[in-house]
């Protein structure tokens, strides 16, 4: 199926548009009760529902579950089928560590080897923070490849964040994590030619990891996997001639920001902080990314209540948020969280648009059921984005 | 994307699908009241839809505001980012000039420019019709390229018809209208070598249209955009085994329908006409297409009432249409054109079918928000005419 190039209908305007996300918005109601969303009081959210028009959204595609990444590449209206944000490229975001042409990341595992070189822990005994990262001090002080800076970054307990970076790098080389106790780390392979070199430079690294950890007792290597490049995704100005900001808390939501070209602002502390930036920036960009991540946390620890609440305080920064002026105003997640299931869904997730040429359906209320039979429909996440582009006054006609 | 080949699926039957276009039917509610189609008193309408099945259709795409050309082809199952209506072709859709295989067609300007050959008016002083048609006739009589034949048909104003018939020709020739003012016109030249010739014998033209016009005050050249070549389209006939016909008032869309390989009826005078022409030749065709250009003429003037008015008008006509025992009647538009706008525009357009076997939906009305939760759904327009084709009997079962 042929597909259409938005850039070339894009045309400037003077308005504004404004993506609110709550992190794993969508639920599911049961026999006992409604979904968060419709067990919330959102008063404003309603407004903006009554005022303008619902639907449901799909992040990737019907029963797929996303991650952070292809939900929010669907927010921004990027095909998460067409656009992959690999797991190197995905933790390097959630660092804050900005990944360079040329560079290959992998997610690394401090992991514990017997006498014989075979792994008995994959995680070094979920090593605590403080000790991975005296280790990972030990690996920074001792590694040295020739011609090439080797960036080590500790995520949580076992992982650590992997970044080669130099000239001639290819990431098409086979992990060297077996995902198995009792046999010894694979040795890297490159899959294409051009990946030789890398696949030597894993070697050796591997290599200098273990001899420099030979006496620790817990983390004595570093396994390997998900080797991974920069991608260089079109920018959203590219694509939609818009100037694009990121209100975001969390690292790995300003790292995709930053992915797809937004300027992300400086961290606030809070929604009201957020919405304090919105207001400081406003006359600098043209879209604004507002994430609200405690609803995704709150599903995700299985606790209704509290994301009821995190729904609730979102609510009550919409006014906030709408006394900007804004020209279009989207409200939606990235996918859903149902906290009966403590983990990320496929469930389709609520969204409104609102703003004066949207037009207006018959929901009154934000919420699953509501939204169902609205006028947005239920549709691909990244149909979401041009409808607010043509909303704010950005989409010309096609074809004559 | 695989796509299914309709045309393997087509059985005949002796059944009958009238589809009626309200051209520019969406609009959109605001707070002070519902858009044209919902705020129209739609009695006929409103039966068929609570006798049928409703929904909301979408021309090109979320977000994409369709020209004419896209609209109408995905009324008639033609997916408009595959088979595109260049401006030339349908400019000479709308004069009722055929383009023949081989012709090139632009859209000319009649221009002033001054005595250094820069621009200083792109429409001549938007020059009146008559003035504009004898200076046509002028370059009529005087333009001479050996081999071809130089069509020239004015338009409205300072608009022109310009094709170029003979052996040889290739459209993919760069525009000699710079957009501009200040400027001289552009040098044409070929996009590919095929169109070398192309672009001299446009070169050649606009050194003796300047030259027959030296002495016109206003409109002393033209400016040539758009080079477009007959585009042979698949035939309804080929893709769906039906025998159309078209009941349409308007060139261009009597135009669009002989693309497709419709029969276009003779001009009526009126809405009356129209249905007597459907009654005239019920038994020569088995698909109908029946053209209410009204509703988008009152929407691009920006008049609520009158388009509510000219739904009405289109309301009043449903019984006769009912009355010749179609097996299956839509209703819907090409795009949508909100009065408030005074354009067309990206929002969904109320669609709905009626028959035997269509079945029903809980929708009473006719109108954006009760279409929303119909049984078509929301989606794109092309998908009505597969549905139609089903529920007149003249699709077979796919697959064992």
């Amino acid at each position: 199926m042929p597909s259409l190039d938005l850039s070339t209908l894009v045309q400037q305007a003077d308005t504004r548009i404004v993506l609110v996300v709550m992190d794993g918005l969508g639920g599911y109601a049961t026999a006992e009760r409604g979904s968060e969303l419709e067990e919330a009081s959102t008063p404003n959210l309603d407004r903006l529902a009554s005022e303008g028009s619902t639907g449901l959204v799909e992040p990737v595609g019907p029963g797929i579950t996303p991650g952070s990444g292809p939900g929010h590449l669907g927010l921004f209206g990027y095909d998460p089928l067409e656009y992959e944000l690999g797991r190197g490229a995905l933790s390097a975001a959630g660092l804050d560590v900005e990944l360079k042409p040329g560079d290959v990341a992998a997610r690394g595992n401090l992991a514990t080897l017997d006498k014989d070189g075979n792994v008995t822990d994959r995680r070094a005994g979920r090593i605590p923070d403080e000790e991975a990262a005296a280790v990972v001090d030990k690996l920074r002080d001792g590694v040295d490849i020739d011609g090439l800076d080797v960036l080590l970054v500790p995520e949580a307990q076992h992982r650590v964040l992997v970044v080669l970076r130099g000239d001639g790098l290819d990431a098409r080389v086979t992990d060297t994590d077996p995902q198995a106790t009792g046999v010894p780390p694979l040795s890297p392979e490159p899959k294409v030619p051009d990946a030789k070199r890398t696949a030597e430079v894993v070697a050796e690294l591997d290599g200098q990891v273990r001899a420099l950890l030979a006496n620790e007792a817990k983390a004595n290597a570093l396994l390997l996997r998900g080797f991974d490049s920069h991608r260089e995704l079109p920018s959203m100005q590219q694509r939609y001639g818009v100037k694009p900001a990121a209100v975001a808390i969390y690292p790995m939501y300003r790292g995709i920001a930053r992915l797809v070209g937004m300027e992300v602002l400086a961290k606030a502390a809070d929604l009201d902080g957020q919405v304090a930036q919105l207001r400081e920036h406003w006359e600098r960009f043209d879209y604004f990314f507002v994430h609200h991540k405690y609803t995704d946390s709150a599903g995700e620890d299985g606790d209704f209540d509290r994301k009821v609440g995190a729904i609730e305080a979102l609510d009550a920064a919409i006014p906030a948020i709408v006394d900007l002026g804004p020209d279009v105003v989207v409200v939606t997640g990235d996918h859903a969280t149902p906290s009966q299931m403590a983990a990320h869904s496929w469930h389709p997730v609520p969204a409104l648009m609102w703003g004066d040429r949207v037009g207006r359906d018959g929901t009154e209320r934000f919420g699953e059921r509501w939204c169902a039979g609205g006028l947005l429909g239920i549709r691909p996440t990244k149909d979401l984005m041009p409808v607010a582009l043509a909303a704010a006054g950005r989409l010309a006609k096609y074809g004559a």
